[in-house]
């Protein structure tokens, strides 16, 4: 599969997506959504593939779902109309998969799942599914010219991609609601101040703080012990007790303490940098991934 | 049923719920849990309340529990003790409804069960239930006259109204302890440094602020698009993982996709205002609700 | 039990725990594990402890894992190899207790079930295990000596005790992910921006402020109402849906309205000091604890 609607280069350890249609504003399609969900789940596989920063070409970042393309979110219609018990018997049935299942969501759930750290460069308008694509991110970084909206109540739907999962978390539920109720376009500063996007740059500026804060994330640090902290804070962190979050803890401890915690812990008294080498492609440990 | 503790009034789309014992500082009574209940009951089905707004009348939001009212939570007694067998299995039956149930708990249910987006206008003494009856609310803007007191550690009883769910998600778990150990009055200054109010204003203009964001959220918007934002936004944040918000997500987006959305998207590429016919009395897609 | 590595004094109804091998930084050892359950546990049956201040002795809070120690967590190793369904089937194992679970994790819980206010009182480096040990504590403060690293990436292993499940409950999810990727030593001032830390204090200054905040918690109010909001807050707050507090709530206002709740609302009307007289010890509610 080569992607005709992103970009995904390794460099340097950091992998970039560039949401690439940009005379449409890098408008999501269903093919966008597909090609995000391959390049999430390949980076998963590729150990060159450190950290993940998403971005997009020209001046926009995604301005959102491509309402010129036809049959793009709207009208496809079931028979019978889909229920709750499709969606938790069934969401992986193909009718469900293509006729039902939010393509915004099936994007978020691949980078939830990532075992990278992900970092979004908002580097221009980002709107509807262009905004809520980013929540399951890590962090987000903006340049000033971003602008971001979660519009859905401007058109008669709602917001989608797990938004109303992940937003919540991020800026508290009093904000996420005034927010998408009232489906105001979010300066950079505004979203800023309300702790959705953790800093602002100038346009130039951006993508290099972006690789910078990658850079901090992962250099010298162990692959698969990053990967799990990803993933056990997500995870953990909404778990009704924290009892579940012990037993993750301690098998992920236990395995990391015979893994790179063995190297890690030797060149920590030996006061020299760490060589670690257990690879998230093959050597994370059996309990992973222990949900879903 | 006619109010005698509250008054409700909608007007331009708004529904104003005021608590309505001025010379009790509109202190709670039972009769006004049953009628807050009835209240947000009945603007569920009253498709002309497009938002609800609530204040007190006089110089007071509310005083807390009526201390004065013999038998107002105080002294009922069951037979045998209530356990929390009975909570989990026997929530409805009617003696655990009257003597057991915490009454301002069931005024928060009934909140948190609103379709409609809900603005705590608070003008002046929230103690106790007054404070924490606020705290299903979406968004709380204050007067500078607001005081805002979790006061329940100082008569030995707990804070209540299912508070211990709400507090923390909208202050942090740090903050809601401190306040409710501490049980101190917060000024309407301290309350807004600690996240849990929006804004402050000037007592007279304290409930045109309130309106005027109400309809913000509200005007040219679909009722049932703003009805299943609030709810995903509420349930799909507590939930253990993203993929219960993805089946909420992707039926929400379906049913929209053939009711709102139609003509939210002809708008929106036809550059004039949507003209939204969906009702939510009466046509709330049919796997709503999802949960209880 | 004596304790050798801590030292555990009540004094004017406030525990004292001190983190005490000053010559090795307070550096954590499993014996250090097992002395805090164990100091945790018996402050939950001694009334005269009120509320717990944590602290390190000397110039540091915890300088995190003895790595000195042979066997301390690395190369115990088991036959089998650990499962999920060992922890979830056989925590208590002595097999899984000795050879498997985190002794932090042990620890958090300790603190996490404790029925009275904990604070901490970081007094100077904190880091690892010394910096997540703190999370389960209600409040932290700092001295602006105090430095707190989550520095687990740098040695090739992961965030433990129960982090995962606290820090973005405290910090939210993005920060607590940018500081356990990064392993970043904070300052006090970056604890306090982030919201981990609640305020910051000159070194001689933090022990009385501490102890300070303490009698503010529980000075005239009710032990018992106490420990039920600190175990409700934490509790409740994390269950999917606030009916579930509303069970709690209902309880525990029904059971303390028999309690310190008639003395405390006689002493409100009769406008003197409530003289609360249940114990922790002997009356909590028989509903407690609801959970585990």
């Amino acid at each position: 599969m080569s992607f005709e609607t992103i970009d995904c280069q390794v460099s340097d350890g950091i992998c970039t997506i560039t949401l690439n249609r940009p005379d449409q504003l890098n408008a999501f399609t269903v093919q966008m959504a597909n090609e995000l969900v391959e390049a999430f789940t390949r980076v998963n596989s590729d150990d060159d593939a450190r950290a993940v920063v998403v971005t997009g070409a020209g001046r926009a970042f995604c301005a959102g779902m491509d309402l010129s393309v036809e049959g793009n979110v709207f009208g496809l219609g079931t028979d019978p109309e889909p229920t709750m018990a499709d969606m938790q018997e069934r969401l992986d049935d193909p009718r469900i998969v293509e006729k039902v299942r939010d393509t915004g969501g099936r994007v978020s759930l691949a980078i939830y799942a990532c075992t990278k750290p992900v970092i979004a460069a908002i580097n221009g308008p980002a709107v509807g599914i262009g905004a809520t694509m980013t929540l399951p991110m890590d962090i987000r970084l903006a340049s000033d010219k971003a602008r971001i909206g979660f519009v859905f109540g401007r058109i008669g739907i709602v917001p989608e991609a797990c938004s109303s999962w992940f937003l919540p978390r991020i800026v508290g539920i009093s904000r996420a609601l005034e927010w998408t109720y009232s489906a105001d376009i979010l300066t950079a500063q505004e979203a800023y101040d309300g702790g959705l996007v953790r800093s602002v740059y100038a346009p130039d500026e951006l993508l290099s703080a972006a690789y910078e804060l990658a850079h901090r994330f992962v250099d010298g640090h162990s692959p698969v012990g990053v990967a799990l902290t990803r993933q056990m804070m997500w995870r953990n962190s909404a778990q009704p007790h924290p009892v579940e979050a012990h037993r993750v803890d301690s098998l992920a401890m236990y395995y990391t303490s015979f893994g790179d915690g063995v190297e890690g812990v030797a060149a920590f008294n030996e006061k020299r940098p760490a060589d670690f080498t257990a690879k998230v492609s093959t050597d994370m440990p059996p309990f992973y991934p222990w949900q879903d």
